[in-house]
Order: structure tokens, then C-alpha cells, then sequence
């Protein structure tokens, strides 16, 4: 099981990203191309699950143990539809990942066959807190999200991030967000 | 360009459905395999765009308008990626689709590479009230999710409809659901 450096998508479209379209006020200015001294922005790939991944997902949710088959296997699906676009902030120094966030893109057949957004797994290392990486890192989803066409973009958080959310001019919807869980 | 009867997702999935596990009373008793006089579930089919299935969306948010080669483009990716299962009931007599609803599975890498469900356009015509299409629709798309290792199942809704999905074991989050609209 080889996890070479194969982006999980175009690198480019993070490079190409209209930054100036970006609504949040950045100190100092980091951008997509620029996120910090020895810092890395950039998609995902099967090497990263060697450079701590699952250690940043597990300061956000359960990440659990995953064998590299099942990673991989997991990382072809998402490669494969071209709907996933999980992307990793990496402390080239150290060969860390430091945060992450991830855009996933939802086909629609209402608004004439239309395609949302969703943000979803925002997390940004404890260590590395402080260095602007999920400002960094909505906004650069957010603007993906647009330019991938989509009609709007959506997300579920605590009451208590709403108010950064709010920064990148997501406001809080009239509808409510219910869940059934089957197991942890 | 040919419309035809290919289904979007193996129909076995909704009559192999355990409906002894739904949780929801049905009066008179309806299931997926029977779900009423000259009604049948099943999986949507490219046909279906000739069978009134933009205009039982269009009841439930603008649907627009689509040409069959847009529909078929995005029928074809969802089937491609495995992951909609966008069901819908027709009245077999007047050879119309009634109600529609659609199960979409959202992978992940955290919970040890889990996947989640998503329950999208749900959706009855108003013609068709009143003979439990709803409540068989979600019932089928929450066993349908869990037969197929959904770890959680999430949906949005109107507060007014948040006792309709408690019935099924939805329950309201304490996360805020925030979106950002770039256009209608």
C-alpha cells in the first residue's frame, strides 16, 4: 500500500482562488498562496495520513483507527466522484498537518439541476491555534464554493461559532438541523 | 437523447428494507412494497423527467427548468458515484410521480472512515396528501441509511416540521445550521 502525494483535486484551484473577493479581515495578510511561515496550503493526499491527520481530526470529533487500505479506499471514492475537496494546511517543517477543512459538493435536481456546498470537519491543531488557519481555511472553502458554481453553501455549528461564521456572510438559517444517530 | 427506465440504484435495496423496524404507525398499514392503490416506490429513472417529476419539485422550491441532456448529465454522476438514492413514488394509472424523496451518503474520514446520510427533497404532491407518503418516504430513506452503515442520518426542516421527524427518532441539535446564498 504505496500513500504517495497524489492530490485528492487540482491544486491549481486554490491557486487560482479570487482572493480579493475574500470579506475577512486577515492580520497579518495571509492568503491561500501565502498561509503563514513554513506553512503549506494545499488538497489532500494519501501521504498525509502518515503526517497526522487523524491526530487533528481527533481534537474535533472521534476519528477512530483506520488501517491505510481503508484510508485509501476511502480517498478514491472521494477522488473518484470529484464532489470532495478536503483540504490540509501542513507544517513543512515539522511534516505536520495542522489543520484541515473540507468542501463537499451536493447534486441537485431542484434549481435546475443545481450543485451546493457544504463545509464540513473544520479543525485547526491546538498547537497551531492563533495563526488565522480556520479563517484561512472558510474563507478559501467559501470561495471554492463559488467558483465550483455552486448556488449557495451551507454548514452545521455550535451556537457558539456562529458569530465567526458570520464573518464570511453565512447567516443563520430559519430551518432546523435534526439528526438520528444510529451509533458513535 | 433516450429517457429511459435505468434505475438510479438497485430497487432491491427498497424491498429488501427490515420494515419491521420502522418506528412509525401507518393507518391503513403501507409499506414499500405496497404503498397504497396504484401506487409504486421505486428508484428514479431518466422516464421520470417526462413524468411530472420537475413539477412535484417545483412544490416543494424552485425547481426550474431542465433539458433532457442537463437531467441525464446530472443523473448520470449521481449514479456514477453510488451515493443518491433519490426515490420516488408514481401513480402507475396516470403514469405520474407524486412524491419524491432522497437518501445522500456523505463520506468521511473521521469515525474511522464512516459515512454519514443526508435526507434531501422531501416532498409530496398536493393531489397526493393524505395517504402517508411522507411518513413512508422517510421511513424508507432512515432504514435504507442505516442498512447501508450510516452512522448518523441528518436532515434540515421548518420548525413546524420538527415533530413530523421526531416520530422517526430525529432530534433536534443543539448546532445551528448557517448557509450562504450566492444566488437563487
Amino acid at each position: 500500500m504505496i500513500l504517495d502525494e497524489t492530490p485528492l483535486f487540482d491544486p491549481g484551484l486554490l491557486k487560482e482562488l479570487d482572493w480579493s473577493e475574500n470579506t475577512v479581515q486577515f492580520s497579518p495578510p495571509i492568503s491561500p498562496s501565502q498561509p503563514g511561515e513554513g506553512l503549506l496550503l494545499r488538497p489532500l493526499c494519501p501521504a498525509d495520513l502518515n503526517r497526522g491527520l487523524f491526530k487533528v481530526l481527533s481534537q474535533l470529533t472521534k476519528a477512530g483507527d483506520v488501517t491505510p487500505e481503508l484510508f485509501i479506499k476511502t480517498f478514491d471514492h472521494m477522488k473518484r466522484t470529484g464532489d470532495y475537496y478536503v483540504t490540509v494546511v501542513e507544517d513543512t517543517n515539522l511534516g505536520q498537518i495542522v489543520a484541515t477543512a473540507t468542501l463537499i459538493l451536493e447534486h441537485k435536481f431542484i434549481h435546475s439541476c443545481a450543485t451546493r456546498g457544504r463545509i464540513e470537519e473544520v479543525v485547526v491543531s491546538d498547537e497551531c491555534r492563533g495563526k488565522q488557519l480556520g479563517k484561512l481555511l472558510v474563507s478559501a472553502m467559501t470561495l471554492l464554493s463559488k467558483k465550483l458554481d455552486c448556488y449557495k453553501i451551507t454548514l452545521e455549528c455550535l451556537p457558539k461559532n456562529v458569530a465567526f461564521y458570520e464573518k464570511f456572510s453565512y447567516s443563520s438559517s430559519a430551518e432546523t438541523y435534526m439528526q438520528h444517530r444510529f451509533f458513535d
